[in-house]
């Protein structure tokens, strides 16, 4: 399938409902609308010419394991190199190693492109911008010397060597070892999964962030550090020197992402270097959480694009009984299933989650950038504040969202959403992984309720709402008003649900697991309904001034209007399952969920 | 993974709920309850032992073409040869041919194993019992003699070629022509396509039942007749003749069931016989079409079962992180899984769906079994519009719930769900194609609406819901009181709704297709709650009679309690969104759904 860069949303987004351009100038970077525009629509082309035509037979051809190294597919190495060249992966990287530093509020348009043209290649690149962010945060300046200017620029990429197979969601389980060295280096022995990159031919040198255990650490998760170890220790011209005892020892076979390499790696006291201070590994990987959960979040967003263009250009040209209402395509063979309202229903699910999560990922991508760029440090600590209640929000809603919508695009091509040829079933193969890795959407749900919401006492989530309900009330335009009242009413339901959420949580501690996955997807739906309202706000306001682009604006209106009536109920279901409480869950035995 | 049928549950409802036996001596065949028991316990076995571990490998290897013919995976021939030996084939077949005619009660709990075992597997043999169907109804009786015995059996199996490239739901634009012979034979030509085991090397021969056109035959679906066109001719002793001009030109790639041969399959001037009368082609397949529908709404089923068996297995094993109320299993490195609420939350969400599925399925299975088998005409006749009015249901949302559950079975083992080697992402792709075959979900949606509730104004839901209504008020158990209280709540708003869906439709047709996914849903929940109560009630009385079976009872009042708290809340969001109305969907043009 071709996939195409909404280059117009993106637009709406980041100029008309976000001001990016005024974003741009607090962060004190100068970026003006005109090179915004210009950076999107050459990373659209790229994504579009380069990345795009790499995906069906990424996925078709997997990678392989050879003699210990990994090939990833035709194409990939290629293109990655083009990616370096051209600047793309320096895009967000500090500008003192020669990083672009970009705020996120614009590269988040981009990256969600590379994830709609393919989730595999992106996935190579991603993880190097994490290993730079925890470097750069916490490493000496001896690892950033030797490291960070060749992460930044993508000639090295970096990989996240967390899990071991009996400790995943539960790191306080890990095995790993490192013995410290006479030089002040440490031996890292021990083995990890589900590493994403954990060895491919794309870079020169792979530099692995792994969580292991100092000798005497404290059991659990407060006796974890942070090394560094790369594949080849750095030569003396900057360049590779010698090679690490690391290797990978198998690729999963996996659902989807199969263009990426998902690899066990076999550390067998490999050369490493402590990242930060000892035993605080976890929380070093922390500072970097935020900002790989929101990039999940936007793998979600990009792929469900993908799904909605794969399946409006279908429903477009199938022709498929008549409408309901009769002939409106009376000289061919029958309607385009377009015509159809249960197709439309689809569809139009399609493009209001996907416009609808476009916004908050613009929302998030905003408050990320001023918690660390804001010149005023109490505006960068409410941002921070703002942008942790958000993350585990948009990580979870967006993936599962990526995978409705896709899911649903399967749905509108019929019996051929199911052949490969269509390519609608790798979008759902390859979505499904987002709902998993990088904390679970369940773990991000408990996220949400035991760090965001209980630890202050609902302070941040009744703020937000406050904030949201203000700009209800400024809402005067009488076309908005039915949908703004509605909203209204959410957002005060959603007040009085996280007080009871409190209460509940607190009385008993079983009902933080039984409320999260319910509130967070409540959360999601009344928040996605309180931005839409945002967005039909400015389109009524484009149509007021006498926009020449009416069609779009008018769209903008239509599709508010449908997330509102036929999107936003799901949010009282969520409400009422939710109310159900948590008796129900616990009282039965362990033994007795099947005979 | 390993499948074990569910035995236990299965007799729950075949004779607690269903009073099976009573069934059985109502149609005349005079099953008693042991041999019933006899007859599950055996194909338990044959499904756990035989067809299982067939499953992975056939996902593995897939099916290739090879000069014509296709090869099923490696020990697919070998099983198939078992299933016709040992009589499972010819279990639901015409007893005039050698078939064991058990009714539908009872084999839907087999075909439950074999579609949880491997849904692969099922496909082929489920084909077959559908073109028995037809064949025995409709076809001559010098076709019924050279074919129906070695369908029965099993040693020939069938298909059905209705789909073409550019005919899909609607038939109306097929293509593949007949020419009449003179010896009363037709010439038939044409292609068709997802030809489910179209060729295979399971069978020696295999019988095709195609729609294709007369010439002069009127346009649309009033000019399409049903043709048998075998791979071979029979011969004079009985066995294969004369190969026929049909052929599989092609394999489809899938995302799934890729142990099922999916066949390009080409006609090029092959033999055939009229089955039926001319032009009436589709209307022979609508009086099979409710059988087939069942199935697979029974495959959903299946699978669910699978994956919930999966789920479970896993997180009672899988050790990560302490039980949010402190250790539950103190001397181990952390708590099981399942002692964390969001975990059982999706558990129970599978077992509950599950079960209530499986009684929906029984409930069903007992009306087609009456409409074909009750010694009253009346009778019959009644339970056939019953049987018409939940067939659309039964087979979207059992679908649906299969797709749901197994990706929760993903979801509950974590990153391992994405894993190919655990199993449950097979089921999860799987599973996909049942929403979309024998009719995508929304096309049972739209039957349901136009075929079973517009054509009769309501008269048969409005019936259904008054003897549900009757079967609360009945309802005598105080512990039961606040169950059937809201149960009851939902059976009148069910009612209310039907009558709403009834006058928007007439009043717009656009609102037939904007109501019918979200009626259709609403309507699954709420029968499932009305069953649970059913199965609580049942429960219920089998404590208060001093069972030795208590857990088993006991849970299923904590798992009734489950649904309604829990699961049951989704209707309302169902009955919410559809009240938004068609004009939503409507509204925006074509070429606005993009920019």
């Amino acid at each position: 399938m071709n996939y195409r860069a909404p280059l117009r949303d993106m637009r709406f987004v980041l100029h008309e409902v976000f001001d990016g351009v005024a974003h741009c100038r607090r962060l004190g970077n100068g970026l003006d609308g005109e090179t915004i525009d210009g950076i999107l629509e050459q990373g659209a082309r790229f994504a579009s010419e380069v990345v795009a035509p790499l995906n069906r037979q990424g996925d078709e051809q997997g990678c392989r394991l050879e003699q210990g190294r990994v090939l990833t597919p035709e194409g990939f190495a290629q293109a990655y190199r083009q990616y370096v060249e051209q600047g793309w992966a320096a895009m967000t990287g500090p500008l003192e190693y020669e990083g672009q530093g970009l705020p996120q509020l614009v590269s988040a348009s981009f990256h969600e492109m590379l994830m709609g043209a393919s989730l595999s290649f992106r996935i190579y690149s991603g993880l190097t911008e994490s290993a730079v962010l925890a470097l750069h945060r916490h490493g000496s300046e001896a690892l950033k010397r030797d490291y960070l200017g060749k992460l930044v620029s993508g000639e090295w990429t970096g990989t996240m060597c967390l899990t071991e197979p009996q400790a995943g969601t539960d790191l306080a389980l890990l095995r790993t070892r490192a013995q410290p060295e006479a030089d002040g280096s440490y031996r890292i022995s021990g083995s990890k999964i589900f590493i994403s990159g954990g060895d491919q031919d794309l870079s020169e040198n792979i530099v692995h962030l792994v969580l292991a255990r100092l000798p005497e650490a404290p059991v659990g998760v407060r006796g974890i550090s942070l090394f560094l170890v790369p594949k080849f220790e750095p030569g003396a011209d900057g360049g590779v020197g010698r090679r690490n005892a690391v290797e990978c020892g198998a690729l999963e076979h996996k659902m989807g992402i199969r263009g990426a390499a998902t690899c066990v790696m076999n550390f067998d006291g490999a050369r490493g270097w402590l990242v930060g201070e000892a035993n605080q590994g976890l929380a070093c990987m922390f500072t970097m959480m935020n900002d790989a959960r929101f990039q999940v979040g936007l793998q979600g967003l990009g792929i469900a694009e993908a799904a909605f263009q794969g399946a409006l250009a279908y429903a477009r040209e199938r022709l498929q009984s008549r409408s309901l209402a009769g002939p409106v395509a009376p000289g061919r063979a029958a309607d385009p299933i377009i015509s159809h309202p249960d197709v439309r229903r689809m569809l139009l699910t399609q493009k209001t989650l996907v416009e609808g999560c476009r916004l908050l990922a613009a929302c998030v991508a905003r408050e990320l950038d001023l918690e660390h760029g804001d010149p005023d440090p109490q505006a960068r600590a409410a941002a921070g504040r703002r942008a942790a209640l958000l993350i585990p929000i948009v990580k979870a809603f967006l993936t599962d969202v990526g995978q409705e919508v896709s899911s649903l695009a399967v749905q509108v091509h019929g019996g051929h959403g199911y052949i490969r040829e269509w390519g609608m079933e790798q979008l759902m193969r390859d979505s499904r992984i987002t709902q998993l890795y990088e904390g679970t959407n369940g773990i991000q749900a408990l996220d949400l309720i035991r760090r965001k919401v209980l630890a202050d006492g609902g302070e941040q989530v009744r703020q937000l709402i406050r904030e949201l309900l203000d700009e209800v009330a400024a809402c005067s335009d009488p076309a908005l008003d039915e949908m703004a009242r509605v909203v209204g009413q959410r957002l005060e339901q959603w007040r009085s649900l996280s007080q009871h959420v409190l209460d509940v949580c607190r009385a008993d501690p079983q009902e933080i697991g039984a409320v999260s996955v319910d509130f967070l997807a409540y959360s999601g739906y009344v928040l996605l309904a309180a931005l839409w309202l945002r967005a039909a706000v400015c389109a009524a306001a484009a149509l007021d001034r006498g926009t020449d682009d009416r069609a779009f604006y008018q769209a903008k209106l239509q599709a508010a209007e449908f997330y509102w009536r036929r999107l936003l109920p799901r949010a009282g279901a969520h409400r009422e399952a939710l109310l159900g409480g948590a008796p129900c869950l616990m009282v039965m035995s362990e033994e007795h969920f099947a005979f």
